[in-house]
């Protein structure tokens, strides 16, 4: 129980204080805009400034981040940029903590404390504990903690035994949130889903999924104590909600179901030839600290511990059309109601945080081409600083053609490559994977990207049995059905700060004489959203909706110039409305929310949702306050779900699962923003034609082509 | 009006078929496979002895396309070939014609024949006329004699001279099919929508699109006299149906608005630096002749004139997984009520044809990196067989990450990247152009992917008005509301050739103390198709078709092997249901259609659909034959569309609109059949890391890492 870098003294609180300012001075570009995101030095300051303030205390922070300044401020900065003036003033950099202090000199019992830190004159402004009625985020200090208490414990160690497993097998892991069923607030605790390493191979990256134990065990994370080991459900269908059917043997019937590439038993595949990426000339991008040019888009890559990466700021060719996008949050609950798999239901980022689950992104590998890294600082359990180097990354890619005519009476096709933007970011969560990218294409769109890949959480079934609950997906293993709900939280700026939401139909006509005599027409119907409010995707009736701004039309069309989302219309929330489950999750029971931009309107499912039993202060809450969004500075919501009914295919590590939701410009523009772009040529792209007689007997088969 | 290659004479005839008998015998790669397309010489042979039986006649040519063997000689074919046996026998070769021939020596009037030849003993088995109440599908040979005639006719040139037109302006014509209102079989007649080159350049490819004319003339094509100049519609909503509201001089208020290069008043965009695709080490794939081998995937690539590319006898790892997959069929149609436009609907496979309306795709033009190219045959309108040589590409294309884990204990990564082998074509129609691309991934699923280009298919408008049926896209232009609905003909073999189609969707289960106490439990609720029929897409309830063969069970989740259709969910035909536009596209009214297989079952429209008026022969009729469709030899169609509210940015050229369609293994495999791809790596990827501050110096930015 180790805490490095306490703080002993007001004088070392000092000391330290004058060490990180010079670095803070030292190195001016560290902070060049009020919205990038705090620097690891900015952190060290937030958390001495906080433990200045309790001199001698044993401190665990959870994370520090970036208040963004007020909007109204940034508009009028953002403004000044983009006109060319050097802005008025320049907000105050402020620091939002969340922390524990632990109680006693040892012992694990603790409190939890907020508080906002003023980085610009160095003062703590307020420190509060955490309000009544909810938790704190999870964080994998305490998860490992506890798990390190947890395997030396006697209940443990007596319940494993019992599972009749091989000798030596090695126990795995993984710490889960407790979750809720109580429609009120409830002790924190923390779950543990437990594996095993097959014992065939007791290889450390083995597919511990392959081999679930029949145990739940449950601890206090107040007192770090063993509350009990619960037995999980490893029934079949026939068996309903009964426990301890295993066999006294609980894994032998579980194969070896390996992922890593020296396990494979056949071996690799020794056909795939490599295909690289190659820009000769180098990026079209220009990166200037976190401020991206590209192919007329200019905007800036935020980031932070919960959302990961952030987009700010964005512009087409000088005009401005989106002021923050992110992915506010999201919520996977699972479908068996065999306790305690009910309550299984991850808050990804709000229990835990996206920038914190973010993966530090590898060159070659997860990216093609010639590649651009952004950092992210996050604050290490004892407060100070430390910086994910590769958090975020950037880079083209083609994306095939963007648009093509062939005029058939000269036969003179032209025709342009769609080359995209990507910023990119990959989080693990225990045993998933989410590969979020935001795409910027030369045709003034933005699309979001998501890729569900990484491995099923799965729990323990008896040989030979099937669930209704689930899929079984390898002997031994249930995966459960589940869903995975998205939502993207949107700060249009179409044009101008004021914007509109219009829901767009396309309505067929009924048969009438005077309107509709064959029959065939079809008309759009538009209904301009006026109060906060939510609505669902019909796409039986082509329902799109439209960010407009209502004060300035498209010269041709006389429409207001707009960006139109075509909502995703995947399922979504299925538990029961009355569930806790779904009154957690709220934002996740409509497609589409406008509300009325107001400052920490961030979260979708509410500030805390670990442990929560009611989303409070989401989106549901936001559109309850009934204001005006016509007009009006809006923030636009658009949840977005995949119900997965898990395959065979899907284990031991599922092919990416892939769901694209697009912002397109719409009337925005007085022609295809892309009709500029060069068109394509061999003479630039070389490609190379495959010659099959060269291929048949074993050669490199290319020839150029001119 | 020159009709080259005719038969004079029964030794001509012969003399003829000796030369191309020679041909097809001294290049027997020519016709390797059963199911191979035609070669030119093959369509050749059979339009000399089609001619032969009408010697001294003027003939056009429409097609000459290969008729598939029967299904039951195809199976026990592909059966033998899979198992390493030599097949039994070699079906014959067989053909079929449409063409005209003309009454007389001269003049227009014709009569159309369909017929049989068998290429394999030289007979025409069977020629009889085209049947009763329905027309042929048009031919670009028709639509260019017949506008030759129409601008020298005077009723063309007094009709233009009343427009009011600059001087020398120059007018172009978009033939368009004349199209059906009633419900009875009409006179043949054609279209022309006419536009002008836009005076201020006059260029030969200038968007004529920008310059509509209010002028629609209609010819009677057996005589190929003008029957009238009909007035466009041109107002605004104000307007109603009134004719004649637009100003004398009917295009002054019109804009260049252009695509090509060198037309771009602004110049082009110069910071775009050229981004390559590199194989060094050549293709992954093999091909021998029609036949594709990559990365266990092996298949057939077919042609004909009719659906261009077809994708044959597809297996995965030796295992059977599709017999047949192809677009049928698609329809366009318009949603403006106003004569002549409420006649406004293509169906471009069935009324000319995806194989001749194909582009000869240009070598790293089309598509990036190591590119093949397939070959297509067609019948010239003199019978004679040319060979479009670009027909088809195929090509590997990177697809970022297919699956990633890390194991957060050690912090090892394991991903692979999702290599995917496209099979592409490209169709211009006048003014629009489709980009269609069979992908096949690693994880074993198949990806069917439209991309909507080109030019939107204008009418002109008066000055400063906008109208209720469109939107308008540039001054004087309106892009009339329609649809694109294409329909995907599927027939399955999955694991063998008998299959069935089971509905599933994730349904909630009701709040109950003995099987959902807390409100989070759902279900899956499947329903096997039992009798032809149609269904609709239902994401609300995560409705998903999954093609699977009951007799072979996945031996882990005991389901039987399959592959999963999770359908487009776009909205489908707007037309009233008793309109004509409806009933001749009853295939576009529903999402999934499940029939029993017929040969000839290949026309989702039925077979003739130029001039229809009702669907004959289509979906419709086949689901209503009521046969079992369960374990059955049976087909799967996929009806899915778009509905196209065209923005100002869809012109000049429409920035592409992707729509993709999967077809995923679900519990087929008894894992991730992507799991032993090898794992991706900066060795071989070569990935590039961006130097920002060599960027900042212009430098070209790059800098290899270890």
């Amino acid at each position: 129980m180790q805490h490095t870098s306490a703080i002993h003294s007001a004088a070392q609180a000092n000391d330290r204080l004058k060490t990180l300012q010079a670095q803070l001075g030292a190195t001016p570009s560290e902070y060049t805009h009020p919205l990038d995101p705090l620097s690891a030095t900015e952190i060290s300051v937030a958390s001495t400034l906080i433990k200045a303030r309790h001199v001698g205390k044993r401190f665990q922070f959870r994370y520090v981040t970036l208040v963004e300044p007020p909007k109204t401020v940034m508009t009028a900065y953002l403004d000044d940029e983009l006109a060319g003036r050097t802005p008025a003033g320049r907000p105050d950099r402020v620091a939002e903590a969340l922390y524990s202090i632990f109680d006693h000199e040892t012992g694990w019992s603790y409190k939890v404390y907020e508080a906002i830190v003023n980085l610009t004159n160095n003062q703590v402004v307020e420190e509060t504990p955490l309000p009544e009625g909810v938790a704190e985020a999870l964080s994998f200090k305490s998860m490992a903690d506890a798990q390190a208490i947890l395997v030396e414990s006697k209940e443990f160690k007596d319940a494993v035994a019992k599972l009749g497993l091989p000798e030596n097998v090695v126990v795995e892991i993984d710490p889960w949130m407790y979750g809720v069923d109580q429609p009120k607030f409830g002790p924190n605790r923390l779950s543990f889903l437990c594996y095993a390493r097959h014992p065939s191979n007791n290889h450390p990256d083995g597919n511990l999924y392959a081999v679930p134990l029949p145990i739940i065990p449950i601890m206090d994370l107040q007192t770090m104590k063993v509350l009990s080991i619960d037995p999980a459900a490893s029934g079949g269908t026939e068996d309903g909600f009964a426990y301890n059917t295993h066999p006294e043997k609980a894994i032998d019937h579980c194969i070896a179901n390996e992922y890593v590439p020296e396990l494979q038993a056949n071996g690799l595949r020794k056909d795939l030839k490599p295909l690289q990426v190659v820009q000769p000339e180098g990026a079209s991008f220009k990166i200037t600290g976190r401020l991206v040019e590209w192919q007329k888009w200019r905007f800036r890559v935020g980031w932070n511990y919960r959302e990961g990466m952030v987009i700010n700021d964005v512009t087409y060719n000088g005009r401005r059309v989106f002021h923050r996008l992110s992915l506010s949050d999201m919520t996977v609950p699972y479908g068996d109601p065999r306790t305690p798999y009910h309550r299984k239901q991850a808050f990804d980022l709000g229990d835990i945080g996206a920038g914190i689950s973010a993966n530090n992104l590898a060159l070659g590998c997860d990216c093609l081409g010639l590649i651009h890294y952004f950092p992210g600082a996050l604050a290490s359990y004892t407060g100070e600083g430390e910086v994910k180097g590769n958090a975020v990354c950037l880079h083209e890619q083609d994306m095939g053609i963007g648009w093509k005519h062939t005029n058939y009476r000269t036969n003179r096709a032209v025709l342009t490559r769609n080359r995209m933007l990507v910023v990119q970011q990959i989080l693990t969560v225990a045993n998933y994977e989410y590969i979020f990218a935001w795409q910027f294409d030369q045709a003034g769109a933005i699309h979001f990207e998501t890729r569900a890949t990484g491995i099923l959480s799965t729990c323990p079934i008896d040989p030979g049995k099937v669930s209704e609950w689930g899929n079984v997906v390898s002997p031994g293993v249930l995966a459960q059905y589940h869903q995975h709900i998205f939502c993207l939280r949107i700060d249009p700026a179409v044009d101008g700060w004021k914007n509109s939401v219009v829901q767009e139909e396309a309505v067929s006509l009924p048969i009438s004489k005077e309107r509709n005599p064959f029959g065939n027409a079809f008309v759009t119907q538009k209904t301009v959203i006026k109060s906060s409010s939510y609505a669902d995707a019909a796409p039986e009736k082509n329902r799109v909706f439209k960010i407009v701004n209502p004060a300035k039309l498209n010269p041709y069309s006389k429409n207001p110039v707009g960006y139109k989302l075509v909502p995703h219309t995947g399922q979504l929330l299925l538990a029961d409305p009355g569930s806790v489950s779904a009154q957690r999750a709220r934002f996740a029971q409509h497609h589409l929310w406008v509300t009325k931009h107001r400052d920490g309107d961030l979260w979708c499912g509410g500030k805390y949702t670990n442990q929560s039993f009611r989303e409070d202060g989401g989106l549901q809450d936001m559109v309850e306050r009934s204001e005006n969004v016509e007009n009006e500075d809006i923030l636009v919501w658009h949840t977005f779900g995949m119900t997965h009914i898990p395959r065979v295919e899907d284990f031991p590590v599922m092919p990416v699962e892939v769901h694209t939701v697009s912002l397109k410009p719409a009337d925005f523009f007085t022609q295809n923003p892309a009709i500029d772009v060069p068109a394509s040529s061999q003479l630039v792209n070389q490609s190379v034609l495959y010659d099959e007689r060269a291929a048949a007997v074993g050669k490199p088969a290319s020839k150029c082509c001119s």
